[in-house]
């Protein structure tokens, strides 16, 4: 159960409700936001008189319930980019999956730029399955991207891995990406909950929307608002392809929760081949946004050398996405 | 490894060419085709004057892939309706899940005509779970959709459940549909291959893609070239989705195979509210066609309650979808 | 909901309840049972003097839920062979694959013969996923089968893989094998209800328990009360083994249903490596079977070659499954 | 690729020849080990005279296979406690899920020290899905184990959920869990391997034998040899019960691995009444150890209510097991 009590209590007064309900206190700056176990469904007459708003939940899926807020959440990616809300707007977030050198990022943020696209991914430290591939440039890596970002005025996301790196990548990132392979990790998502920054929430491949969204949880319920939802593909029986991207489940999120929804079709699929029709599916469902990995020379990158688009298929597939996105009646951001 | 023999050989020269091989033997008006297992990669010199072309075939896909036929084959799917090919056309089928009525079935007859819409679906033999639901009307249920295929001018779709009634189906259904839970069904599948109409073949749940693209070889091989691939939903860890729509298996199916492909987003999710998004999604994809399930009142359907559309939910639907055709260069039939 | 009526009334008093009830009626020599739909959750007081029982039900598993009979059924393999009940018994039913030869299902009847094992296992119609692989020898292995069981008194159970040869099956066989691919097959579920040959039902590879129990209940609803549940691996993510086995859903199936439980490593790991280690899982659980495959060549087997015990193999194992029925308290049938 | 070097060479020149391979060097008492990445499959003549042994690998899995290990690693849990190698030892690791107070885990000590059984295990950091659950006692629950560690002469295993506390689990546990949820974790896998602790890691719910195995390489390579691997159920698309206990795999890491392996049948059912079974069938299977969650009054717990025994159902199932042990040849430790 979620209730908004007063802004008139003080804050002592707050904590004995909340000690006395079990729940998570957010402050905000007119109300406080008591978050209780879901389990609790009537809220005792005796708190009516400092009560504003009470919304029984079916589960433990609350502050990022559609039936807790109505309209979709807006989330300010960075420069003047939102997303959700009332906007119509899809952001399109490409780069390359690694940040292998400088020439190389430079050359994917050139790409974005005459592009006119206003995110550059790319990730720092990779969370490989063998110890004996690729790791990621850590640090010098975060470096290089905000040198980009200075330099074509891009806004950066890049992922984090794993708790013992957190703080350069809040300090160095606009957006930070949670991994599929971190998703659980309570470390990472308290203290994201702790930033402002947006924070892009990658569902785990082996993961129910239920705990997808319950991840997301512990980010609100630590204070940050500005949580976006990506769906990456999950693991089925199906090996032709490395993962499934579940559309079904995209449209479960739109329908159930109030969070941005981004779609990750590279992963998904893990093959160039498929990702444009991929990312024109996702595009005419009207997501929020299309998370897309685009490379220089894919047949050289140090990791997803196989998904990677080139460049020309890349600016091609956007051509098509502009198409679609008139056709459907949103905006490119 | 797929063998064009000259048509000038004795039926018996074939036969004793082919036993030789281990191979099935399809008789086409200007040639032999032989299939031997694809294990077979090299042919012996000795057959070198009698024939035409040899493909050589990575695995036991063979007629259906897109190494032997490089141009995706064209189905006519009655009364001047093709897909596949050059085309650029997309089928939408709709109507109910099954028939329940004369009344309603007309209803979802009139809907259609009136969007002018050429193919109306609808079941007769329900696969259902449990032997205590509805199983459907049977031969009744044909003989309505017959009716309403002369009353109203329109292509006819139906399932056969298992090869106890196919003769049935055959004979009243202009598109014969194979469901997911009868996909391995050896007896439906070798009868499949011996009619000229066109075959929807629908992926097993359970199925990956190499054994679906493997149970159209039985029908291929049978000679019947009328076969269409229908993605419909697997089955994942994910419930509160019915199935996940596999749009990843649907570009892998697109790329490797020459058979047409249709989606039927309606099974997949299995709630009305996902419907249109993922109809949109698979429209963008350019796929050969739609199978939605569209009821003139959902609410009391005998069977698959939750996902059926109601009229103008459909109605709606339909509107957008030619959109989305326009934008990227198709034509809806 | 299951209803007992008593023997006194007339079928046509009879039927006329179970028009009203929506009920599918079942003659017993004591009692008629009726079964409606579940949703039906109390019985009006106007059928109180002629009831003898009822049992309400939380879902359409009914006549194999342990909810309905407390106490396992029992059924009879043949020629003195039972299982379930409080037999303790666990039967260990073996042989090839598939028959591909007199002299070849000669050398695995001799076996079991020579280990005293009562049931020969193997397929004469193969539900292969190819057109170009063998095909099983079709009424010929049948009629080896047979053959074999005169010979050297043997029960012989072997796979109906569609409704096209059910009737040879049923004649030749002692106990019908409804394979995983054919789970759903309405047309060879409903026949079986009416033979009262043991029916041995194994789980589709995609299939839910909830479904797979429901398969057997149109088997027992037909009026057979000779039904066998059998886990064979389902599958998964996992593709370093070929399926899953279940065990977990084993446990579920002694828990929740009345009907016995036979295991299938052989298939489901499909790797010979693992079949002993997991045989003896199984047995440790107190089962009520193990299918095992095991041909006097593995190497040159024209299916499942890779899975397949040679006979020494399968002769140690049965020691050690031998000394394992000892400890729990079970007895090898 | 594995390379044993000469331990006669410098530390410098070991790590020239390090890079030349891209390799990861671990110096032991008696040899230097390289990994380089797999693909590297023949080693330059040059490296003849310093080379001591070399094992070509057919994948990342390298310190962690059977090729390059033929004996199962020797794994000391702590006082005396060993299993792997030669030993013929299995385990039994048991406790509650979480320590909940020092009443309740004294009650638990209790009865591992009246059973006889060495090793307790209970959660201080839990991995909940919901922020508004009992998320452990932390640092709290820590000093309540070593308590009992001294009080009862037990060893401890608890859960490291994430980075942040990885240095409290080190010094208070004498084994180090990496959970499901954390498996993938660089920042936890990496620490590990630079302490001497056993280790032991759980598979993640959705993740391939492959990546599991990866992971354990992590710590390997890192130089701790101690570690032992954990399945503990896979998400499979079967809801009746929580997860699916994946004993095909348990078989192939036994075959294809050279590192103990222990089986946690409690999380895999999620159900109290399936746990017993399932031991007895890992136990059967000759596994190094088994991991059972038992409470001194299940209905009160404060995590996984549903799976946990009472001591009764544990003391009885502990009989049980040592029947079964004694079967195979095996003695729990």
């Amino acid at each position: 159960m979620i209730v908004h009590l007063k802004k008139s209590l003080t804050t002592s007064e707050v904590q004995t409700i909340a000690d006395e309900l079990k729940a998570i206190v957010i402050t905000n700056p007119d109300k406080y936001v008591l978050i209780t176990p879901s389990a609790l469904k009537e809220l005792s007459s005796k708190y009516t008189s400092v009560t504003e708003a009470v919304f029984p939940m079916s589960s433990d899926i609350q502050l990022a319930s559609a039936d807790y807020l109505k309209n979709k959440r807006e989330v300010l990616l960075g420069k003047g980019v939102v997303i959700g809300g009332n906007t119509h707007h899809t952001a399109i977030i490409a780069g390359p999956c690694s940040v292998e050198s400088e020439e190389q990022i430079e050359s994917s943020a050139q790409l974005m730029q005459k592009l006119g696209i206003s995110t550059l991914r790319a990730g720092c430290y990779k969370p490989r399955t063998s110890p004996y591939s690729f790791q990621g440039l850590g640090l010098e890596g975060l470096k290089l991207l905000a040198k980009m970002r200075e330099k074509y005025k891009l806004n950066i996301i890049t992922e984090v891995r794993d708790a013992t790196h957190i703080e350069e990548v809040i300090e160095y990132a606009d957006i930070i990406q949670i991994g599929a392979k971190s998703m659980y990790d309570h470390g990472i998502l308290r203290r994201c909950g702790k930033t402002n920054k947006p924070i892009l929430l990658k569902r785990g491949f082996g993961t129910t929307l239920q705990e997808f969204v319950q991840a997301a949880e512990f980010i609100l319920s630590g204070g940050n608002e500005n949580v976006i939802l990506c769906e990456r593909g999950i693991r089925t029986f199906e090996t032709k392809t490395r993962f499934t991207l579940d559309l079904c489940g995209a449209a479960y999120l739109k329908e159930y929760t109030n969070l941005p929804v981004i779609l990750d079709p590279s992963h998904a699929i893990g093959y160039a081949y498929g990702v444009p029709d991929l990312s024109k599916a996702c595009m005419a469902m009207g997501v929020d946004g299309l998370l897309i990995e685009v490379h220089p020379n894919p047949k050289i990158a140090l990791s997803d050398a196989s998904q990677q688009l080139n460049h020309e298929q890349f600016s091609n597939l956007f051509t098509s996405l502009k198409n679609l996105a008139n056709a459907i009646d949103r905006k490119i951001v």
